[in-house]
């Protein structure tokens, strides 16, 4: 195995864990989280709504605190470490960005739809104006070919993106699948490659790995795995696998499974189980966010809401397209009263 | 990639989830899972105390039921699955195996330390004299160098043993570890190989893969992860991934993942997460049997359990070295008090 550069561990924790937290982060929970990671030697964390800066409304679920305070609060109790924002256009305005960089932030991670990645143009110029870390963030980076993949990538490359992440928003990606597009991306791009993971198939470390050994170079993770669907790469589980691995993250071990163990894990409302839904998600690659209104069309038609799930990974459904689960309920209701009788 | 046999998944969730659920399965808890395991295609699950046929006692924890009475009820409800036994020479005796076979049991596991193959040659040859399936375990895998592990197979192989294991006890193993050693065994035996995982450093799905890559064809899993550590690598979940890298389980994800969400999600008494003790001991390597121990002698001795359990791993210390434990707590508060007075 050859020691290639140093791996960055970005934590989302009090980002991506704000889905499972129902948005309802204290103040007093973002101080202690950031103080442990800053703390363990954690180089830049998120925080943010869970579906980005501006997310706090009546269809994403409204934050308890407005999150300029909290990032305010975190970037306040570092020494070292440094504040990210997640921001997804159409979601987060370049004003919510600009209070964002007020209130201390220092790296941007701008996200799209993987086949989107135009549409983050004016809003990564604006990061590198701004003097941020600028990032630009593929999500559903299974419903593309690679060669798509790599063409969005490229995309955000010329606008300016520092580091361009292989996001596996439904934890849907296999390890060979996550090494052929990170690969594939560090071949055909002269910035830093990251990647996001999942563990709604249980590959979310698995696929880290393969993602490094491709030439990833950041990776996100989360403590005790907080965050949306099973959860994310757990973050202080990688700092012990990526030094059993021999790579350098520069994250101490005890202090890191101390924020974990003694903060995160005392607030965190249930634990980041690979339930029955979630396997589903990551089994037919659809994104948590459909899950909701499956679980209520399965209901309204009386079928299994796994087949609706894999019925909307077949078509590839994007956001958006709720009313498409409704159809597909109907579709399969139909179906199955069409066996029963013949 | 290449299809290669058809892998058979082994459910030890009735058997390692009796660490978890304190030795207390009931006979109605066996029976619902031993019949939702059938009817999900399962072909062998293991039932017995967690430390194998003859475990109930002082020293490993009592059986809340007679273990022959779970397995006569698990093979009771079975149409085609067939009941397994895990035997440790020097915990359970021949009595127990005859008598299992009684009460149902067709596969017989023989499990010894990685350097110990040879007390369990007669073992291996009785459970082939009484027709079971037999199976050599090699636990604590990490613990040997490769050729080793190679020698203590053939010595499995030699007596008569049909599947020969690799298993990763304390969940410790890398998957290039993994790789490496299956491929080993794959070269020197003519039988079967197979795979026992941890999920310790959350590598228990990609060190299952790794030893399918590398030609084991039977694979252990829990449903939900029950079992000792964090858990095994997760049945249903296995399912879903083998099937979406083009393996032949001949198990139906819907029915097993029923009988892990509504069946066994019910009973657990905790969920099996990477908690801040199993996370050290798969970075050490030391097995969970020595927690408690360590646990007492770190409050004790004033000093850190993981500095404790990292120190046992590195001395590469063995069941049975309890005593040791102290001896190092003793040293370690020494070390300490030293550093505070210079």
């Amino acid at each position: 195995m050859t020691i290639t550069a140093k791996i960055h561990l970005v934590d989302v924790t009090l980002r991506d864990g704000s889905h499972a937290m129902k948005h309802a982060f204290t103040i007093e929970q973002v101080k202690e989280v950031a103080k442990g990671l800053d703390e363990a030697g954690i180089e830049y964390f998120e925080v943010s709504h869970g579906d980005g800066l501006g997310g706090s409304s009546l269809q994403y679920g409204f934050s308890k605190v407005n999150e300029m305070e909290l990032i305010a609060a975190a970037a306040e109790v570092c020494k070292n470490a440094k504040v990210s924002v997640l921001l997804l256009p159409g979601i987060g305005v370049k004003e919510d960005l600009e209070e964002a960089v007020k209130a201390g932030a220092k790296m941007v991670r701008v996200a799209t739809h993987v086949t989107e990645a135009d549409v983050a143009k004016q809003h990564i110029e604006l990061g590198r104006k701004l003097g941020l870390k600028t990032v630009g963030f593929l999500m559903m980076a299974h419903m593309a070919p690679v060669e798509k993949l790599v063409e969005q990538a490229k995309l955000f490359e010329s606008y300016g993106a520092e580091i361009v992440y292989v996001t596996d928003s439904a934890g849907t990606l296999l390890p060979h699948e996550v090494k052929e597009r990170v690969s594939a991306l560090r071949e055909a791009l002269s910035c830093e490659i990251g990647f996001h993971g999942h563990n709604n198939l249980s590959l979310a470390m698995a696929n880290s790995i393969a993602a490094v050994e491709a030439g990833a170079t950041y990776i996100d993770g989360s403590l005790r795995c907080l965050g949306a669907g099973s959860g994310n790469t757990q973050t202080e589980v990688m700092v012990a696998v990526f030094e059993r691995l021999g790579y350098e993250t520069g994250i101490r071990l005890y202090p890191i499974m101390d924020v974990a163990n003694e903060v995160v894990a005392k607030f965190m409302p249930r634990p980041q189980e690979i339930t029955g839904s979630s396997l589903i998600m990551g089994y037919s690659g659809v994104y948590s966010s459909f899950l909701l209104h499956t679980q209520d069309a399965a209901k309204k038609f009386s079928v299994d809401e796994r087949d609706i799930l894999v019925e909307l990974g077949k078509r590839k459904a994007v956001g958006g397209q709720e009313d498409f689960i409704y159809d597909i309920a109907a579709q399969l209701a139909k179906k199955k009263t069409a066996e029963t009788i013949t």
